[in-house]
């Protein structure tokens, strides 16, 4: 047989044993710093020869995600052989990329200290200095078992495998196993040069499916960046592991930049702005994951509360409200107790007579779905009524795992702006659209400017419910809701989840970290368990269409967000202070409470510092609060009925006639004005 | 010994062996229908004789709260007596007066019928004419046990009592015990005149505290209502009895006139309406006493949150936001577990390691104290900065006993307008005055008047915490507050909470039932637990002091008195719709889209109903729905531009010019006018 590349419009015939690499430069593909190759859209060592017949060829570049994902992901196997060098018995378990970076878990005596991620990094620079290859080979299931003899977490990953019983954590070093067919493990050796013409010596081994880069020379910028503990296949029940996290670019400018926003990304730590800002608190009596609204917080919800409740309203939602907890009776109809119960807090055992039986127990809710079900359920509804939206700030609860919480980012209790639309085939489009549009007015509203990305998920392969006219139709509302607004969107091919496809709507912060933020998702399993229905002009009953969306998502992380966003200078109308009024010296008290009261008249949030602190002290105060408006006022703007405005960023300016500045301020607010975000 | 007896100023020389009613009767002092005496203040049978010595001797009458009570309880016994002459075996448990009425619990072998109340009601028609004696007797509690020997309940109690662990469920049935003595039992047997001169024959007998009327002629109205199933002493590992609920009164016209009244309150029950007008749905699915709220309920209640949102802010109070659940070590520290364990519901446990050991247990929040504490204590306080007042609308969950249970009157989840006040001792006469104003306005604003009833409860005996200064000083300011705003009160000895002083606010609604909405209650206890302190002007921690205070009380609970008061038709600035727009036929649809969009630039609810229903049913409709204004739109009105007006209570009025309409609707609904509550 003979093995022809292409690539585009163009088509090589090669040898036999012709690798990607050989096959992408006699096809002139190769236009940049390449790590990998895709072969039949299969990511392909570039070392690796072409299989017979004819092959597409493409490159993956350093500068791309999926690039920059193999080459992280060498770069832990790297840092797993450099652990073993310098911790002789550490067991590995799995290292995968991950968003920006890489991670790897060992199972070492104690927990690496800064020290030895110092050690571990310089080894790591020595074993790239030594030009290492990767080196791919298949093995049989026997073979690998044997190879791994003293590595269990391997071994138990290879059990796994070979059973068929993989999951999600498993997926990069797992092969792929044919249904039926013996399953062939692939595993890389790190591989030195060999010296003169012998054979090089295999310097470490992982099992892993690929691809790699070529060479360990080929590393351009890493960083060890932190350690932590980790379960052993992320349950509370298994073993816990160190992780060491890492990160890796394809220059060293774009490691550079990458640390820079790190940087600002911690100085802009919710938790810690949210402790100096005095905006919210995480006491640990409560648990992790919960958190306190302080009032300055509190006064920012609200302004997201009122605007997304008078907002549903004005676009013609109707407002619901349901408890917080319900019977078990309720998971199992909604199948949350069947799908879903990992992430759901244990029941709540009530009413059982003396023998402790009968009774039910009780749940907190992880989701609203079922309550605005039965709210549309509380009576018939005809074809005439739909669409039924309803909408509730229902504030939901998920165990996820200690972790995994990140604050108010990733929590175990918040507040979804939920609502649930049911409606008729022929509306789809339009309620979608609607949600579609409802989002970025909302993104825009509060400062995040226009959505970074809009993507849209579509039928998995493998299980799902509903029929494929159903999918292909709700698909198709996707895909005809965003391009009727003229929007630019991806198509997440397979992403939907089992029970509908869905639109996910991300924005991006100050500092260009990009948010999943709305999410308007299509529902086909909730109708069916509930029997929802409405009834037809042929008098029949019918299975509407639910849709599910929520806007900020949660009100805690969109919160979050913004604060990290705007660095905790929110914009004037959220802030929870808008202006700050700053007398000179206590004589100007009553000057000062004179310009706050006609502020205060217009609705607006002020404060007079009437302390007996220096006024530099007070002015400070004012610019580390991050309020937008300090007003200072002294002799001559108490007798010119001026205000000194000082912005808390923006020009000074002196002299302001306090109605002028009274009328700028509520014009500001009452438009709800916000920074234009730096195009990026 | 001599036995005088005194009333008022006057006082008689009276026989050994006189008894109370003979007493009364030799001092003029019987001025109406008299049940029982009270003798140096406790209750006496009016043929008991008075004891040796100078005691003061006082009527009670039927047409008070005391006289009923104990007309009632007698009616009670009378009950009992035709329970066990129509069921043989049947066991009796206790029988209390409660508000407005009597209810006996009966061990039988199936619950009661229908017939079966009317067969017991005619029993007591004829034990009534037989004029019955009630006659009091003490006993031992060795011949109390054997009088009981086929009644297990009756014994339980007995050994209870003796033990000294009796209830409050006990109280009607259990003789005082002093410490130490041999307790003494109280039966009452109901005895049968004496033919001629014999000795009377004894027809039924209980165990009872008394007092009684002295003889069941004097019984002028009563009436059996309904039967229940109870648990024996409330508890749900106890034996399931049959309870029947009945009333009494001083007269066939005032129980008449509670019958009425019950009719009423059944036909405005707020679970009927609120299913009727769609306001609110309690599907099984989710557990008794917790509801949703669907739309057109969800827009009155918005409109409550969003007066006490805004209205927390205006009074100088922040907001805060807190979870539903906290881990089992915050409830440790508060006290919860320990006290009110009982009405929490189970434990979350979580966070547990692969022995099931470890981590913690969540438990949802009965109130938001200990949370608003932690939010205080997010720093140190400044005694300059107090006093520091938080507020949230907390949804809490209290598992009340499924007996109790009473839609959203009495719920298991509910939302509070909870505010805790931290406040030096300088400042809380303000604090507390500044509670009941505020109480009194939302009172008033909701349309339900003036407060019908202030009462302070002062420190119960026994058991309580704090200092006797703290006590005398919260009690002080209590009343100091309340009499400083000119408002009528009443004291309620020794009914303050083990924790501290408090005020009740309570308030009539349209029907004469008088509801407890608001409280005000100093905290003595909690402070200690969670040592909440201020730094004071001399540098050293002090102790604040803590006010509670829920003005609706419980959001639910509010609505549904709005919903029984109003009978549905909410004052317009609450109403879910507040004007519906009625063309008399299609050719008008446009005018009437006219009119209503004039209304909703205006910011007011408003429908149109353009279907092609009847005008009468149209008309019919919006009146069923108590939609404050139907605006019947024809020809005339297009070509005038004008409305006719029909309102829901009130005068219709025909060509009302458009814009005359509008300003007078939004006028009303800003200004929130709220009709008149008739002066009962």
């Amino acid at each position: 047989m003979s093995t022809r590349a292409r690539h585009g419009d163009d088509v090589v015939e090669v040898e036999q044993g012709t690798t990607a690499l050989q096959a992408l430069k006699a096809l002139e593909a190769v236009r940049g710093q390449i790590v990998a190759a895709e072969v039949d859209g299969a990511e392909w060592d570039l070392d690796r020869p072409l299989p017979d017949g004819e092959v597409e060829v493409n490159s993956v570049y350093a500068d791309t995600e999926q690039g920059r994902a193999i080459l992280r992901h060498s770069v832990a196997h790297l840092m797993a052989q450099a652990v073993t060098d310098l911790h002789p018995g550490a067991k590995w378990a799995i290292g995968p990329p991950v968003k920006d970076g890489f991670y790897y878990d060992f199972d070492v005596e104690r927990p690496f200290t800064a020290d030895d991620l110092e050690r571990i990094e310089a080894r790591m620079q020595e074993l790239m200095r030594e030009r290492q290859a990767f080196v791919r080979e298949e093995l049989s299931k026997q073979d690998a078992l044997e190879l791994f003899a003293d590595q269990p977490y391997k071994r138990e990953v290879i059990e796994r495998v070979a059973s068929g019983s993989t999951g999600a954590d498993d997926a990069q070093d797992a092969p792929d196993v044919a249904e039926g067919e013996e399953p062939v493990f692939t595993v890389y050796r790190n591989v030195r040069p060999a010296d003169g013409d012998g054979q090089g010596e295999e310097a470490w081994v992982d099992l892993c499916r690929g691809p790699h880069i070529p060479s360990s020379e080929r590393v351009p910028a890493f960083r060890l960046l932190r350690t932590a503990g980790a379960y052993w296949r992320g349950r509370e029940d298994q073993p816990m592991l160190q992780r060491i996290y890492g990160t890796a670019w394809e220059s060293r400018k774009a490691l550079e930049a990458h640390l820079t926003m790190l940087e600002e990304a911690a100085a802009r730590d919710h938790r810690k702005l949210g402790r100096e800002l005095e905006l919210t608190h995480f006491p640990p009596e409560i648990g992790p994951g919960l958190s306190i609204f302080l009032p300055k917080g509190a006064l920012v919800r609200k302004q997201m509360e009122d605007w997304i409740r008078d907002e549903v309203l004005r676009r013609g939602y109707d407002a619901v409200y349901s408890p917080h907890i319900a019977k078990e009776d309720l998971w199992r109809i909604s199948g949350h107790l069947e799908n879903y119960a990992e992430l759901m807090y244990p029941g709540m055992a009530v009413d059982q007579d003396e023998h402790g039986e009968g009774g039910s127990a009780y749940r907190l809710k992880p989701m609203n779905c079922p309550f605005h079900i039965l709210a549309y359920q509380s009576r018939t509804r005809s074809y005439r009524e739909l669409p039924v939206r309803l909408s509730e700030l229902g504030t939901v609860y998920r165990y996820e795992k200690s972790g995994v919480v990140n604050g108010q980012l990733r929590a175990r209790g918040f507040t979804q702006d939920d609502s649930h639309i049911f409606c008729r085939e022929d509306q789809l489009v339009d309620e979608v659209a609607g949600c579609v549009t409802f989002a970025i007015d909302l993104i825009r509203t509060f400062g995040l400017g226009r959505p970074s990305r809009i993507a849209i998920s579509t039928r998995p392969e493998g299980k799902s419910v509903g029929t494929d006219e159903g999918w292909a139709h709700a698909e198709r509302a996707l895909v005809d809701a965003v391009e009727g607004l003229d929007l630019e969107y991806e198509i997440d091919p397979g992403e939907g989840a089992f029970y509908g496809p869905k639109i996910d709507i991300h924005a991006q912060d100050a500092i260009g970290r990009e948010w999943q933020l709305s999410t308007v998702q299509v529902d086909f399993t909730l109708p069916e368990r509930f029997d929802v229905s409405y009834v037809g002009t042929d008098g029949e009953e019918h299975r509407p269409y639910m849709v599910h969306r929520a806007l900020f998502g949660s009100i805690e992380r969109f919160f979050a967000v913004l604060v990290e966003s705007t660095n905790g200078a929110f914009p004037t109308w959220l802030a929870p202070v808008q202006a700050n009024v700053v007398p000179v010296a206590a004589e100007f008290d009553d000057y000062a409470e004179t310009v706050a009261q006609a502020l205060r008249d217009q609705g607006l949030r002020v404060e007079v510092d009437a302390s007996d602190d220096t006024l530099g002290n007070k002015i400070r105060k004012s610019t580390t609060s991050k309020t937008p408006y300090t007003l200072v006022v002294g002799g001559d703007e108490a007798s010119a009925g001026t205000v000194a405005v000082r912005p808390y960023s923006g020009k000074q300016r002196k002299g302001v006639p306090l109605a002028d500045f009274v009328a700028e301020l509520a014009a500001e607010v009452a438009e709800r004005r916000v920074p234009e975000l730096d195009e990026a």
